[in-house]
């Protein structure tokens, strides 16, 4: 065994870091022997460097991390920073002095995923992520490595914690969305300013990069059609309920039947109960995958989470470490594929749809002839009248967005339709 | 890209090699691409030669397994017979004759792994075997890279889909076993001769090379305590139901509370129906493993099958054939923390106990005390009475094997006790 340590510089020292460098060093031997080398924390580079930072050697901490980046003697830059800016130049800059990098930067992976690992190749640099995508799970490894024989042919995930927690509660207790809302907030599951996973953000930088790996092509956060979950209703969850489902923020990136393009979207949607992905609970994320050869597989565990995210940059360290070592590197992207990303219209899947209309004879037959003027089948109508206003709930065989589109634009012109409650994508069936 | 294509050799042409070489001929385009040069069918050693297979030039077939792996120029050898021998005598040649190994053999690596490791690593070559346990499931890559840098404590298992559509079976129709193992049969999902998979062997294999490579130890067959589920019966599946549970055939591996020593075991379990595992229905698979950083994940899946265990194989194959490209090799055996296993009498669980007693005063102030005098504490006991007889159900609190079992012992010798109608561990709390 060699005995020359492997230098880390840590970019970042918050939750996530803090944790790195605590599990490097109460399981110091442990690394050593899975990497066969030691490895030694180097460097850690922080904003504060007045705070106190346990386990941690003060002469190790530096607020000029370019300068540790570019020591020239580090093996493996682990970034926890997060952000486009400075993490992308610093990550870069590692490639150009020879290092490779662990991130677990998911907005900068979505959104310059194709560039950093251009760089990385050019440089015969390794560029890990585990930690980018759904915490802990161990899935990018999957995807890329135990799948790799294999063709995905779909990807649907829970893939934030966040909005998983506020569904769930929703689900559970009937509570609207602003009251589980604000008790994720309370608990700390959510953050001041929940936009970026509420609105769906977050799980979109997190479908294109699973899409990009899943379907050997690029595929940008902008390919990524988006829709939050903040307009999901109590109402909404009576609807699933009745209908045997429940209602999931879900990520879900497919191969289109023919084989020529993919897709990816984040949207909620009404998933079977008798899916596995209907009983992920509370904050928990996990994710489904179908191929040719493997069926359907499901990954599960925290999503996010000092630790467990911790955990994944660790497993990533002795990869890299390892490859280091016996001066190889692992998979690099893989885009071979180029795929062309097809725009949301394309998507096909059944809709949930829910009508305010006049309740007087001959409405029925109106909207059914404008779903069957836009080619859109109906599976099941359900009518309820009250004073004179009724509801018409409809579910539809599978249908192009496009097609749902123009019905719905169709619909919301006729008189006898007051209004359009609802409309909720089916999956999982 | 090197255009000289890596030789492999497969062993074994049934269910699970038929697939492996539609596979390698319909998608060698993508094969290919990932692993940076194309791989060839150089050989397939089969049993019966005048069998019809479809897709395999004849050429390439041959009943002499030991002159292909001895040829010279394979780069892989794919291991898909089964069984111990000519299994074993097999892949140490090829090793000796420079070639890396990618096994299904889930019997041979449980037994000889050890062996076998160290005939790979003298000759610096690869040994995989991803479809050795829970068939597509990515589970022995995800425990031995991406959860290298953390520490698992437990790791709990459906590992045997046979018995897991028996028992849902059971559970959902209130069957008994008989009638749920001859639909298991008639379907195809058990063989004539179920004994491998009733009676826990299938699955105390797979929780041998579990154990191994979650606690970094040598884990041997043998050491794996084993229970089958044939004395399940609709009872117990009543019981089990009044606690809000269901009953599975688990495999567990544990590192003890003070971390010095680990256990492996296979037998019918109580769970909780809000346990992920609980959910896990027909002939699917899931493994559910707990770490210090990571928490719980579960990895669920198809456990066998043609196709499923093809692409376990295929994953390894492309790994292999980086590694091979590289000049490296992936992580070998890991067995550095060499922690002692533990036999059964020390594991710790909970209990689920039946007793048949006689209606009368003082029989269950006579069953605590002996419960008492062996150090196991109560948690519930429920008493029914029916002419003249009456059934008491006794939950306990966490106890060792070994004070259960004085237990047991000691109540059967009470007059008042007609009969220990049934004992089962509850799992998963």
């Amino acid at each position: 065994m060699r005995t020359r340590p492997l230098k880390v510089a840590l970019l970042g020292c918050g939750v996530v870091g803090s944790e790195v460098a605590r599990i490097m060093t109460t399981h110091a031997d442990d690394l050593t022997a899975r990497i066969g080398a030691p490895v030694e924390l180097a460097g850690v580079a922080v904003r504060r460097p007045d705070r106190v930072r346990e386990g941690i050697a003060p002469e190790l901490i530096t607020t000029d991390a370019t300068a540790l980046v570019k020591r020239g003697d580090i093996d493996v830059v682990v970034e926890v920073i997060g952000g486009i800016e400075p993490a992308r130049t610093l990550i870069t800059t590692a490639f150009e002095y020879g290092a490779s990098v662990v991130s677990a930067n998911k907005a900068l992976l979505a959104q310059d995923g194709a560039a950093l690992h251009a760089a990385a190749e050019e440089h015969d640099e390794d560029l890990y992520y585990e930690a980018a995508v759904a915490g802990a799970i161990p899935l990018i490894r999957p995807l890329r490595e135990s799948l790799a024989g294999d063709k995905i042919n779909r990807v649907m995930g829970i893939v934030n914690g966040t909005t998983n927690f506020i569904l769930d509660k929703m689900d559970s207790t009937g509570a609207g969305y602003q009251e589980a809302l604000d008790e994720a907030t309370a608990l700390g599951y959510a953050e001041a300013d929940p936009t970026a996973d509420v609105e769906g953000f977050d799980a979109a930088a997190k479908a294109a990069i699973l899409a990009g790996i899943a379907f050997h092509t690029r595929v940008r956060l902008d390919d990524v059609y988006r829709e939050g979950m903040t307009e999901v209703t109590a109402a909404d969850f009576a609807s699933a309920k009745e209908m045997g489902c429940t209602i999931k923020l879900l990520a879900i990136c497919e191969r289109a039947a023919d084989g020529g393009s993919v897709t990816a979207r984040v949207h909620p949607a009404m998933i079977p109960l008798s899916h596995p992905l209907a009983s992920v609970r509370g904050a928990y994320n996990a994710v489904f995958v179908e191929s040719d050869a493997a069926g359907q597989l499901m990954f599960y565990g925290p999503g996010a989470g000092g630790s467990p995210t911790a955990s994944a940059v660790l497993g990533d360290l002795v990869a890299v470490c390892r490859n280091r070592l016996s001066g190889s590197t692992g998979p690099g992207e893989s885009a071979y594929a180029a795929l062309p990303v097809s725009p949301m219209g394309d998507v096909v899947t059944r809709y949930h749809i829910s009508l305010d209309v006049a309740d007087k004879p001959g409405v029925l037959a109106q909207v059914a002839t404008v779903f069957a003027e836009h080619g859109v089948s109906i599976d099941t109508v359900r009518q309820q009248g009250k004073d004179g206003e009724a509801s018409l709930v409809v579910v539809t065989h599978r249908a192009s967005d496009a097609a749902l589109t123009g019905t719905v634009e169709a619909l919301r012109k006729l008189d006898t339709v007051r209004g359009v409650a609802s409309i909720m994508r089916v999956e999982g069936e």
